[in-house]
C-alpha cells in the first residue's frame, strides 16, 4: 500500500502543480487575485511588491546591468547576479600575476572593492503610462512606414525630456505591439564596485557541456556593490537572504528584466518566426563545419575563428532547441486553436469587427515576411545594430560600416543610424580594431562564397543586386573562389592600420580607392537601405494591427495577460518543481555537493577547486554545516522551479513568499527553450543557484565573516 | 504540504524499500522465513514453490535453452524467452525471400511452427546434495591438483551415471567452492519450434545504443513450443499471464539459471578479479583503437573485423562498469570489512581455526595469482574452452588448435582437454573453417605485434618462452612487424583450405611442415599445459578451503546465505522499483509506447516499425487498450526492479506473488554490473519487458487470436 501511495504522488508530479505562466508587470501583479497569489504561496500583501501610487515596492529591489538582472541583497549596496553577469569586471582586473577570473576574488574591505569602467546598473524609479500621448502623435492618416517613424519620434521625445533628470535612464517600452507604451525611469548608477566572485571552476563549473542541462551543479552567482558619491548606495527595498532555503513544492518568484518573446504573435507569425530558428539551425551548421574543418590542422585559425565559432554553435545549438521545443510541445498547433477560438468569439461581436480584420492583417503582413524571409536572413548578417559585429563573413561585416559609415555620418547625428550616431562611433572604432583578432582568411573565404551562393540561389525579385553584380561570371565554385581570392588580394580592409584610416574617410575619397570590397558593401548599403524602409513600413504594420488583435485576445480570455518580454521589469510567480525530460526519466529538483564531487573529473569544464573537494571530503553526516538542507541530508547546489523565464533573467533574485532571497536564477532547461513561445507546464524549468551553496562557500572555504555578517547572517557557533 | 509529502515520499524511494538480495536455490527458498517472504509480497505458500520431497515445484517451470532461461506459459508446452535468446532459430530459418530475422514470425497453427535443428530445452527433474560422496572420493593426504582432479572425476562419474537415464542432462554444481555439491537432474527436449518472434526492430529496439540502459523500450520476447515424440510437452507447471500488470512496489520474481558471480569471495580475491576487469577494460581498449583505425578505410577489413570488435566493445564496456560498480559501490571496502568482522568471530572461537587458516590459505592464493594474473591474461586469450575461438590474435588462435589438437588426439579421448574430444571436433573444424571470414591480415599483424609486446614486457620468471624464442632479436617496433610479416608470408594458415588439411594431420606430419605460426603455436602449446597444471593445482586449494571459509561466513551470519550464482536454478524476490543513476535525475520504474515513439529516428536501432507507429497514433485515451496501465495512462513497455540477477538471467520469467508471469527479464542496468561482487540496493536493477507489451502487439499488431486464446487471454469484446 505504501508503495501504492509512492507510485501514485511520484506519476502526480508530473502533471501540473498550481504552474502559472506570465512575466508580470508591476502594475498587473495588482490585478491579480490577491487570494489567489496567497494560495500560491505570496505571503506578502500584492501591495508590498508594488505601490502603484509611488511607483515603486519591493519588485523594484530587482535592478538591470543592462542585459543581465540583478537584485538588492542589504540595505548598503550590496547586490547579487550571476558570475557570468560580472565576468566583464573580472577580466578588467585580471592580471597574469592576480589571475582574479580564475581564482576568484574576496573584498575583505571596502578598500578592497574593485570598481568597474563598464558596469552600471539601473534602478526602476517610476513607471508611466504614456500611450495616449504616443499615440496621439500618429497624424490621422499616417501611412505605415510614417506611423512607426513617428511613433519612434515620438519615444525618442519622451525619453529625452526624461533623460534631462541627472543620472536617469528612460525607454518607452511598447507592450505587445502597442497595446501599452510605458515610460520606463531608471535610476543610473555608474559607480559599481566587484565584491565577491567565486572560482571560474565554480561560478563556470559544467562549461558548455552543462549549458541548457539538468542536473546543474553551478555556483553561477556573484556580488557587487553599488556606489553614489562614494558612498555605498542604500536602496529602499532589499532581499534579505533566506537561511531556511527551499524545498520541493516550495513558492518562489523570479524578478529581473526578460528579454524579447512571442507569445503575442498569431500562429502564423510563429511560423515565419519557425523559419527563422529553422534557417539559423540549418546555415550554422553548415558554417561551423567549414570553420571547423578548415581550422582542424591550424591553431592561429582556431583561436582566431573561436569567438565566432561559440557564437554560432550556441544560437544553432538553441535554434535546434526551439524547433525540438515547438514540435514537442505542439506550440503551432496549440495557437492555431487558440487564435481560432479568439477569431469565432470576434467573429460574433460586431465591437470586434476591427480585430477580425486585424488578425487577417497580420496573416498578410506574415506572408509578406516570409516571402522575403530568406532575402532578409542573409542580409541581417551584415547589418550593424548596435557596436557590436554581426555574424556574417568577416570580410563583408567590416567593410559595411566603413561604406555606410561614410554615408550614414553625411546625415545629421539624428537622422542616423544608431551606431553611426557620434556618441557610439569610438565604440564602433574600437570593434573594427579588436574584429582584427577574429580575422583568419582562409576560413572567411569559404564563409563568404558560401553567403554568395546562397544569396545567388535567392529566387529572382529577390536577389540581392551588389552580390548578383559583383560576381557576376564567376559560375563555379572554383571561379567564385578565384573571385574571391583576387578580392582578398587587392583590398586593404584586412590590414587594421588601413581599415581604421578607411573608416574615418569620407565617401568620396574613399569611393576613390577602388577597394573592390568597399565598393561590394557601398552596393550591399543600398539593399540594407531599402530592407529598412520595407521593415519600417512592416513595423508600422504591426503597430496599427496588433493592439486591436491583443485586446480581443485579452477581452477574450476575461483576465490578465502578461505582456511578451520586452527588457522591461517583470515577475514571475512558480514553484520548486522537477520534471519529466523523456519517458522513465524524471528529474528531481535539487542538485547537491555530492553531485559536485560526481562529476569531478580533473578536467575543464568539471574540475572542482581542491578547497571543495577537501570541504566534501570532510562533510560530516553527524555534523552537517549549518547550511546543508535535512531532507537532501547535503548541501543544496542549484534547484529548478516552473518560473516563465527568457534569456534577461539571468541573475534574477529569486526569493520566496516572504520576500527572502533563495536563489539567483542562471537558465532554463534545453527542453524549455521554446518557452519564448508558449509556456509548457510540464517542462518550463528556469535553474537557479540554491543561495546556500554561496553562503557554504563563503562560510567554509572563503571565511567570509566580514561579508557574511553584513548579508545578516549571525557568525557560526564554533563548535 | 502536499508538496512536503510528495517530496518527502519521492526522496525516500532512494532508500532500500525490502530490497532482498539472493540468487536462492529451491531448497533454500524453503529454508527462509514464510512470514518474511509473505510479508514481501509473496501470495504462495512456499511449498508451492518447491517440494523438496518430490525434488519439483512452481520453481521447474523455469527451465534453461542452455545459456539462457525460459520458463513454461501453457500446459501446451509453450514457454517465453527473449528475442536475443531464440535468435539462433531465426537465423536457422530466414531466407533472403522469408526474412523473419526482419519481419519477425507468427505461426498461426501448429503446422506452421519452425523447428529448430539445434536449440534444446533442459527441464529440472531432481536435485539431489552429493557433497559426501563427492568429497568421500578425496584421499585423504590428496596434493591440492590430485584433489582438483579426483574431484572432477568423480563429477564425471556421478553425471554418467545420471545420463544413463533417456532425454537426461545431468551436471553435479558446486555452490561456493564445495560447500555443497548438488547433482542437477534435468529431463531435455530436443524437438522446440518457434511459434512468435517479434520484428527485429521490436525485439532489438534500441540495440547496442541502449544496451544496459535505462530508459528502455525493447520487446526482447519471444514464444517457442516443446514437442515429446511429436507432441506438445505438458508442463506439471507453468506461469498463467498476469492480465493485471504490475505497478512500482509490486513483488516480483525472476526465475532462471544466473551464470558465475564472485560474491562467496574473499576482498583480496575480488581485488584479484578487478585486476581482470581492468585488463579488458585497458586493453581491449588499445585492440579497439587499432581495429578501427586499421579499418576505417577499408570496408572489406571493417566487414571482416566486426564480429570480434562487437565482442571486444561488449567486454570493454562491461570491464568499465564493473570498475565503476565496484568504485561506487565502494564494493571491496565493504568486503574487506565483512571478511574482517568474521574473521574476528571466528578468532574468538576453537571450532573456526581452520576458517582463519582457510582464509589466510586464500589470501596466499590471491596473490600468487596476482604474481601470474598478467602472463595468464594473455595466454588466456589462445586458450580454446568449447568450439568458439578465444579473442587473441587470429594468427595464433587458428594455429592452436591446429599443433594442440595434433598432440591431444593422441591421447585417448576421454583424456583430452574438452575441444578435442571426438564428439566435439567436427564443430571446432567448423569453427577453423568459419573463422576465415573474420580474418584480416593487415588488422591481425598489428595485433599480433601488440600482444607479442606485451608478452615481452613481463617480468623475469613470467615470461612465455616461445614468444621469447620465436621473436629474438626483433627488438624495434619495425623489426618485430617484419618478422610478423616475414612469418605471415610463409605460413600457410591463411589458407582455409590447407588450415583443414593441416586440422587432421597427425603431429608428426604437421611439424615436418615447419610452418612458422605452427611452431610457434606448438610452443604455446607447452605455455598452456604448465598454465593448466598451475590451475588444477590453484583450483585444488579453492576446493580445499572455501568450504571452511564460507561455512563460517554463514554461521556467523547467522541466515541462509545464496550461493553465488553457477548456472544452476535460482529464484530471486524483488519489487518493482526505480533508482537514482546520479544527482539530480530519479528513473522512474516503467516506461510506456510514447516513449517507444519519442525514441523513433527512423533509423536502425530505432526504428519502429510502421504497425507500431501507426497503432500509437491511433491510440485514443476515451477507448485505451485493455492492456494499458491506468496509472501510466499508456501501453507499459519495459520495468524495473531490483532483482538479484546476472548473464544467464536473459529470458528468465518475472512472475508476481501469485506465480502469475508479469513479464520476460533481459538486461540489467549499467550502474549494476558490479552486482556480481555484491548486491547495493540502491541500483541493482534488471529490465524486464512487460507482457502487456507483447499481449498489445499480440493482439492489436498481429492478431494472433488463436495464440492468445491457447495463453488463457480470452478474446477482446468487438467495440
Amino acid at each position: 500500500m505504501k508503495h501504492l501511495l509512492v507510485t501514485f504522488l511520484l506519476l502526480s508530479l508530473t502533471f501540473p502543480l498550481l504552474a502559472v505562466d506570465g512575466k508580470w508587470t508591476p502594475q498587473q501583479v495588482l490585478e491579480l487575485d490577491a487570494k489567489w497569489l496567497a494560495e500560491l504561496g505570496l505571503e506578502l500583501p500584492p501591495s508590498r511588491l508594488w505601490d502603484p501610487s509611488r511607483g515603486t515596492g519591493l519588485l523594484a529591489a530587482a535592478i538591470s546591468t543592462g542585459g543581465c538582472s540583478a537584485g538588492w541583497i542589504s540595505a548598503t549596496g550590496l547586490f547579487i547576479t550571476n558570475h557570468h553577469c560580472i565576468f566583464g569586471v573580472l577580466q578588467e582586473h585580471a592580471t597574469p600575476e592576480n589571475d582574479i577570473i580564475t581564482n576568484g576574488f574576496l573584498a575583505r574591505s571596502m578598500d578592497a572593492e574593485l570598481r568597474s569602467r563598464t558596469m552600471r546598473v539601473t534602478i526602476p524609479r517610476r513607471f508611466v503610462d504614456v500611450t495616449a500621448e504616443v499615440l496621439a502623435s500618429v497624424p490621422a492618416k499616417a501611412g505605415d512606414a510614417e506611423r512607426y517613424l513617428t511613433i519612434t519620434r515620438k519615444e525618442n521625445e519622451i525619453v529625452a525630456r526624461c533623460e534631462a533628470q541627472p543620472n536617469t535612464r528612460c525607454r518607452v517600452a511598447a507592450h505587445d505591439g502597442g497595446v501599452q507604451y510605458v515610460l520606463q525611469e531608471m535610476a543610473e548608477i555608474a559607480d559599481v564596485r566587484l565584491v565577491y566572485a567565486p572560482q571560474r571552476a565554480v561560478g563556470e563549473f559544467g562549461g558548455e557541456v552543462d549549458n541548457w542541462m539538468w542536473p546543474r551543479h553551478t555556483g553561477d552567482f556573484a556580488i557587487a556593490r553599488a556606489y553614489v558619491d562614494g558612498k555605498p548606495y542604500a536602496p529602499e527595498f532589499y532581499f534579505p537572504l533566506a537561511s531556511s532555503g527551499v524545498k520541493p513544492g516550495d513558492f518562489v518568484m523570479a524578478l529581473g528584466y526578460p528579454g524579447v518573446t512571442f507569445r503575442s504573435l498569431t500562429a502564423i507569425e510563429m511560423d515565419e518566426r519557425r523559419m527563422f530558428f529553422t534557417a539559423r539551425a540549418a546555415v550554422y551548421r553548415d558554417w561551423i563545419g567549414t570553420m571547423e574543418s578548415a581550422t582542424a590542422d591550424n591553431p592561429a585559425g582556431t583561436i582566431a575563428v573561436a569567438n565566432l565559432l561559440k557564437t554560432l554553435l550556441n544560437r544553432q545549438k538553441n535554434g535546434e532547441g526551439q524547433l525540438a521545443g515547438l514540435r514537442r510541445g505542439s506550440i503551432l498547433e496549440k495557437q492555431t486553436a487558440a487564435d481560432r477560438a479568439v477569431l469565432e468569439w470576434a467573429a460574433g461581436r460586431s465591437d470586434r469587427r476591427a480585430a477580425v480584420a486585424a488578425h487577417e492583417g497580420l496573416t498578410k503582413l506574415a506572408n509578406e515576411k516570409k516571402e522575403w524571409f530568406e532575402h532578409d536572413f542573409l542580409l541581417e548578417h551584415l547589418r550593424w545594430i548596435g557596436t557590436g559585429a554581426p555574424t556574417g563573413p568577416r570580410a563583408l561585416v567590416l567593410a559595411i560600416p566603413i561604406a555606410r559609415g561614410a554615408e550614414q555620418r553625411a546625415k545629421a547625428d539624428n537622422l542616423r543610424e544608431a551606431p553611426f550616431m557620434d556618441r557610439n562611433l569610438p565604440r564602433l572604432r574600437e570593434t573594427l580594431n579588436r574584429e582584427q583578432k577574429n580575422l583568419f582568411t582562409p576560413v572567411d573565404r569559404l564563409l563568404l562564397a558560401d553567403f554568395v551562393r546562397r544569396a545567388r540561389a535567392l529566387p529572382d525579385g529577390r536577389k540581392i543586386e551588389a552580390i548578383e553584380r559583383a560576381f557576376a561570371g564567376a559560375d563555379s565554385d572554383a571561379a567564385l573562389l578565384e573571385r574571391i581570392d583576387s578580392m582578398f588580394a587587392s583590398t586593404r580592409l584586412f590590414d587594421e592600420a588601413e581599415r581604421l584610416k578607411m573608416f574615418d574617410e569620407p565617401a568620396d575619397q574613399l569611393r576613390a580607392r577602388k577597394d573592390p570590397l568597399i565598393e561590394l558593401a557601398a552596393g550591399l548599403s543600398r539593399q540594407l537601405d531599402s530592407m529598412a524602409e520595407r521593415t519600417h513600413r512592416w513595423n508600422g504594420t504591426v503597430l496599427r494591427l496588433r493592439p486591436e488583435w491583443r485586446r480581443a485576445v485579452i477581452a477574450h480570455a476575461g483576465k490578465p495577460i502578461a505582456p511578451d518580454g520586452n527588457g522591461t521589469l517583470r515577475v514571475t510567480f512558480a514553484h520548486v518543481r522537477g520534471y519529466q525530460p523523456r519517458d522513465g526519466v524524471w528529474y528531481t529538483p535539487q542538485t547537491t555537493l555530492a553531485g559536485v564531487v560526481e562529476k569531478h573529473t580533473g578536467e575543464e569544464p568539471f574540475d572542482v577547486p581542491d578547497s571543495i573537494l577537501k570541504a566534501a571530503a570532510d562533510r560530516d553526516a553527524a555534523h552537517p554545516s549549518r547550511w546543508a538542507d535535512a531532507a537532501l541530508k547535503d548541501l543544496p547546489v542549484n534547484f529548478l522551479a516552473d518560473a516563465d523565464t527568457t534569456s534577461g533573467n539571468s541573475g534574477s533574485p529569486v526569493v520566496n513568499g516572504r520576500g527572502e532571497l533563495v536563489g539567483v536564477n542562471f537558465d532554463r532547461v534545453w527542453e524549455n527553450v521554446a518557452n519564448d513561445f508558449g509556456y509548457n507546464p510540464d517542462i518550463a524549468r528556469n535553474v537557479t543557484a540554491d543561495v546556500r551553496y554561496m553562503l557554504w562557500i563563503l562560510e567554509e572555504i572563503e571565511r567570509a565573516d566580514e561579508l557574511l555578517r553584513e548579508l545578516g547572517i549571525e557568525a557560526k557557533k564554533q563548535p
